[in-house]
């Protein structure tokens, strides 16, 4: 028996995925359960207590240093709390003292789900070797993580990183989160499928207006379809080139949903980046696509609990494990 | 004879300062030459050579460990070199080569001057006590530094935080370094000057139409000097929030000409910022005015290289100082 394991949780909407893994982010044994969303806060944390109970009976499970968690946002690591936009009962829930008591006090580590894709993608996947990174998702929303200096940069309370709601558009439509011109607003899949609506596109009978039919008929050749996809690549270019003219990353990974539109995405995105990327610092900026998939959240919560658990600790990540 | 010296240098388009500092950043000794701006490159690096002689005079020089360089951007802290707009025959030029052999082979440490202002108002100014802080530079040009996990983040090349060409307007006017809508564009004291003569006002008989003139008339109830201010403040504010929202910084500290006018800038930005800075984890962030004046540059220049002196290296210094 090895003790350089590790447990992971991601929380999303959906559902509560749990793992054993090992300190490079292999995934060892899987634990899952449907997120009872419009439940109340005690029948969402027993949720989890029952992933967990099941990750403990491994045999593995004595070997566990650390519990990493990513989750749905707004998190707050400093206070140990969650508010997942789409788990209504869990306003400031206290999550990492309960999941803690869960699992006999081991250190807890919570980032948010961004910041668990972004450790993901830079231990293993499209974001490996770059010292300065930033991993994005855009998908329902638009998330992301940034890695600086060769470190997972989670800020004091693991939202860093958050792409979704800088504005790059200032006098722009009005955002659910209260600003105007958020990337978010521009970018996210209901708004490429929003404004391919409002530009006169329309799906197949019998076909949903997602993102995802707007790609098809951009491939197809639809022109509105197209300007929908291009101006989704316009904002996430603009927000990326902030991004690296602040903090000097090389790479934006990008992962979701809308990322699954293959070209039709990084076509425009790469040559929109060549007009906001423009100063002598940042024009070696590329994008890729994310390479982890599904696992993404669960292997980053690992890997963040992993460093914890060697002793390996980014300031952000030392106050959380100390609670 | 104490080794806790350094020197510290701030390259500017119009002077070139030096001064002898200690640890603690107090300058100790000080020297000064004009930037013979429209020279060759070699009647600029002999000017620097004339400030450096002189410091070398003193009898305080056998304790200096490190020299310490902030120059007006681009810089190139990776490669060495430097290419500030206002010294047009200084393209890439070899500076920390060139002066580290000036000083013996003393280690070199080269930033942007944005990033020397940041590690001066962390160290001795209005970010003091802040792990997480912006510091900008709102003049002629808009500048600024990041100060994160408690350390200067300067990136790998020196120039990180320079929030000035970060686009907040996508479809905004075109700005001189080829993106749109960057905040720079909007909030500079030369287009303070400019937006509000395009909207009518005119500085008195005899008087520049400067940012200085508008923020006087804007205190005397112009309101169209007023609006030129206030979209400058929503300018910032947007980067601001941006910034915070992608490094949770939870200070942002203005210096330079702009910041002068006080509360015609400073009243309208904490509105703004209220309206951009709208996730859980960036509505605590504040503004506040720059404390270090005129000597920011050098301090923070001296204030970086004690770091490496010391031994206190963050990965971006540690990679200037190998040199």
């Amino acid at each position: 028996m090895t003790d350089h394991l590790v447990a992971a949780l991601d929380i999303g909407g959906t559902k509560i995925a749990g793992a054993l893994a090992d300190d490079g982010g292999s995934l060892l044994v899987r634990a899952q359960r449907p997120t009872p969303a419009e439940g109340d806060a005690e029948s969402v944390m027993g949720a989890v207590d029952a992933v967990l109970t099941e990750l403990a009976s491994s045999p593995l499970w004595p070997g566990v240093g650390a519990l990493g968690i990513g989750s749905a946002g707004p998190v707050d690591a400093a206070a140990g709390t969650v508010s997942p936009v789409n788990v209504p009962a869990w306003r400031g829930f206290p999550l990492v003292e309960r999941a803690g008591a869960a699992v006999g006090g081991l250190p807890v580590v919570l980032v948010g789900d961004g910041v668990a894709m972004t450790a993901a993608e830079h231990r293993l996947g499209a974001a490996r070797g770059h010292d300065n990174a930033l991993c994005l998702v855009v998908s329902t929303g638009v998330g992301g993580g940034l890695v600086l200096g060769g470190k997972l940069h989670a800020g004091p309370t693991g939202n860093a990183g958050h792409i979704g709601h800088i504005s790059v558009d200032l006098d722009g439509d009005l955002c659910p989160c209260g600003a105007r011109g958020c990337v978010e607003r521009l970018a996210s899949g209901p708004n490429i499928a929003r404004r391919a609506v409002d530009g006169g596109w329309r799906p197949a009978p019998g076909e949903d207006a997602t993102a995802a039919a707007v790609a098809a008929a951009a491939r197809a050749g639809d022109p509105v379809a197209i300007a929908s996809y291009e101006r989704a690549a316009q904002a996430l270019a603009a927000g990326i080139a902030a991004t690296a003219t602040l903090t000097e990353i090389d790479i934006a990974v990008i992962g979701g949903g809308v990322a699954g539109a293959g070209d039709v995405l990084f076509a425009p995105l790469r040559r929109s980046l060549r007009a906001y990327a423009t100063l002598s610092f940042v024009r070696r900026l590329t994008v890729a696509p994310a390479l982890m998939g599904n696992d993404a959240g669960l292997v980053g919560a690992a890997v963040a609990a992993a460093a914890v658990a060697a002793g390996g600790r980014s300031g952000a990540l030392r106050a959380k494990a100390a609670r």
